[in-house]
């Protein structure tokens, strides 16, 4: 029991939010004392739809979140021109570059019907909200969800007056200070202060310094930690900075219900703290990932520079479908390339363990920590 | 009163460690509490003696330390030798790119009988110890110190062993946990893990993450941590990763001791936690330091990619010697591209405040922080 301004707008028992993607891990999360939020940028409505009763069904009472990716600013334009006139900015050479690394590396084409992310819908979500947004907001306030976060930049007008009419909070994301002000006047209730040491889209300030600094921008609002927290130690640390709480993504892809391939899953339990790197060569923009032979290539002498998103993510992600498939085949050399996404935190991955038991862990070591530090200022003589 | 393993091994009543090139920030450090070490890298034999002998007038009993640049293999060339060779290895293309950037600056030669960083001295240190390395420890071991520190990489054996011969506990720094084991096996008492958030040389991965990371892997020596600590709530999180203290270099920067000029002081009062860069432009090894139009130059098409240490310095120390000149007499050009080694932290600095002043304040709100923390797994009732 861990009582802060966010186990108290949530009802939770302890301030940990537990971000992903796999519906599976959200749920295990509210289970067993935290608050899992599902990471939706990529979901259909329907698939949200899918996913989100089944959390209900699996969280009883418990609450739980979602996180959407709404574009501050959407065009107007029809979804298959734009696509189109998209891919007509992408360079020749860059096509080259990413067709011969993929024949340099033996990485054979899609066997026809593997399941893949689908590249046009990412373009379309990233430039336009993909016409899909209303729909998928639609689905969002169909279900009894306690929390709405936005995945990149504050959220637009129509998010936050359909969440304040459903009483329902909504979170915003900052990498820097200078991002404090938007965020609290677009009208978040809770402000994620996100280190460069996180996984995925993250700037350059890291968790001990940005925290206490968004902190003091922030007023009254709560602010969670986020970025290198994945222990009990680490989310005390984040409370002794003043956060309200933790909100902590990489983590789950040590746990066994996390969707992320296998291959992926294995090169991470290999790796130090050391082997991230903060590179646009995935979506455009400096996100954290595995540092792999993948990066190599895009350093080496000739090579192009990335693309601004959407259009390096139109550019590799077939790439990457075909990695992805090859390296869970067993292709070497598709290892090589093979990354993901990952925070620092991947340096202290030893084995997968299920959601529940890592929840668990990090609450009960946060309280037994909060207590040790207790004794620090003691005088003697006393407990 | 924070007690730890630092406080009982260094008798001191707070486990903060003041790092500092300036004689008059150690000694108020550890006048109000902490424990003040001098940065004596750059220091000849007697400078470090007359340093050393004040220091001991100001504190009275209070135990200080030292940290020394001992490189851990030495040269056995005569330094004059030495630096024509190593002068010779930078190539011309670096000459003219620096003499040129300080001509489209208008940055003026240096007035006869300006004080300056000697670049040879730098070298010669850098590349063998300077032949003055047995004549610095000579004079530190001649003093009542309490630690010595090694700058950069594992102590060499006659460091340590004439500190265990003397009683004096040797710290080690590290930047990733695969150096802890070189410097256990040296024989450091005391580790400094230093996150990237650091001024100065640092690695990639944050103190959040680094320091339970080197605490899991440093058995029963104590874990220091350093980078991103300038504050009594992130000394509390440093407490609460399980660090047996913190090691503080940038906040000194914002006290009215310290010697840096005043042109970089003030750039420093207006910059923001995301205006400093990990750069090797300076020293030939990333160092964390204040952006500037300074890095933008070395960023331009065209232009020559940093040396490795020591050719670095050699080429660019007579050119920060005139920019530090010509900014402290005001030359607007001068200024915009000064800058100088400093950490994330450097974004909370509002005004130049006494030494004993920031020290009280950490120390001071880092017991409160503890005292609030205490109370977050109080059940209701319960004070």
């Amino acid at each position: 029991m861990v009582r802060t301004a966010l186990t108290n707008m949530l009802g939770i028992e302890a301030p940990l939010v537990g971000f992903n993607r796999s519906p599976a891990v959200v749920a295990e999360v509210s289970n067993a004392g935290g608050f899992g939020v599902l990471g939706a940028s990529t979901f259909t409505p329907a698939e949200l739809d899918a996913a989100l009763s089944w959390i209900e069904e699996q969280v009883g009472g418990r609450p739980y979140g979602v996180d959407v990716l709404v574009p501050g600013h959407t065009a107007q334009s029809d979804p298959a021109d734009l696509i189109a006139s998209l891919r007509a900015q992408i360079p020749q050479g860059h096509r080259d570059f990413v067709e011969g690394l993929l024949e340099r590396y033996g990485i054979p084409e899609l066997p026809a019907g593997t399941p893949t992310v689908a590249t046009d819908e990412i373009a379309s979500a990233l430039a336009t909200g993909g016409g899909g947004v209303e729909a998928l907001l639609d689905v969002a306030f169909s279900h009894r969800i306690s929390l709405v976060a936005n995945a990149l930049g504050p959220p637009p007008p129509e998010l936050v007056s359909r969440a304040k009419a459903a009483g329902v909070p909504v979170a915003g994301l900052v990498g820097q200070g200078k991002h404090v002000a938007n965020q609290l006047e677009a009208g978040v209730d809770v402000l994620i202060a996100q280190g460069t040491e996180a996984g995925g889209h993250t700037g350059t300030v890291a968790t001990m310094v940005l925290t206490p600094e968004v902190i003091e921008l922030a007023g009254s609002v709560p602010v969670l930690a986020a970025g290198g927290i994945a222990s009990g130690p680490q989310m005390a640390a984040a409370l002794a900075l003043g956060a309200a709480g933790v909100w902590c993504g990489s983590v789950w892809l040590s746990s066994t219900e996390e969707v992320t391939g296998e291959a992926v899953k294995r090169k991470y339990l290999e790796a130090t703290s050391a082997d991230t790197v903060r590179s646009p060569t995935r979506t455009g923009k400096p996100a954290r990932q595995l540092r792999t032979a993948w990066h190599d290539e895009w350093d080496t002498l000739g090579a192009p520079s990335p693309l601004p998103m959407p259009l390096q993510p139109m550019l590799v992600q077939d790439a990457w479908n075909r990695i992805d498939a090859a390296a869970d085949a067993g292709n070497e050399d598709a290892r090589a390339l093979e990354s993901f996404f990952i925070g620092q935190v991947v340096g202290g991955f030893r084995r997968l363990r299920p959601t529940a038991e890592i929840t668990r862990e990090i609450i009960a070591d946060c309280e037994a920590r909060l207590h040790e530090l207790a004794r620090l200022t003691a005088t003697p003589g006393e407990p």
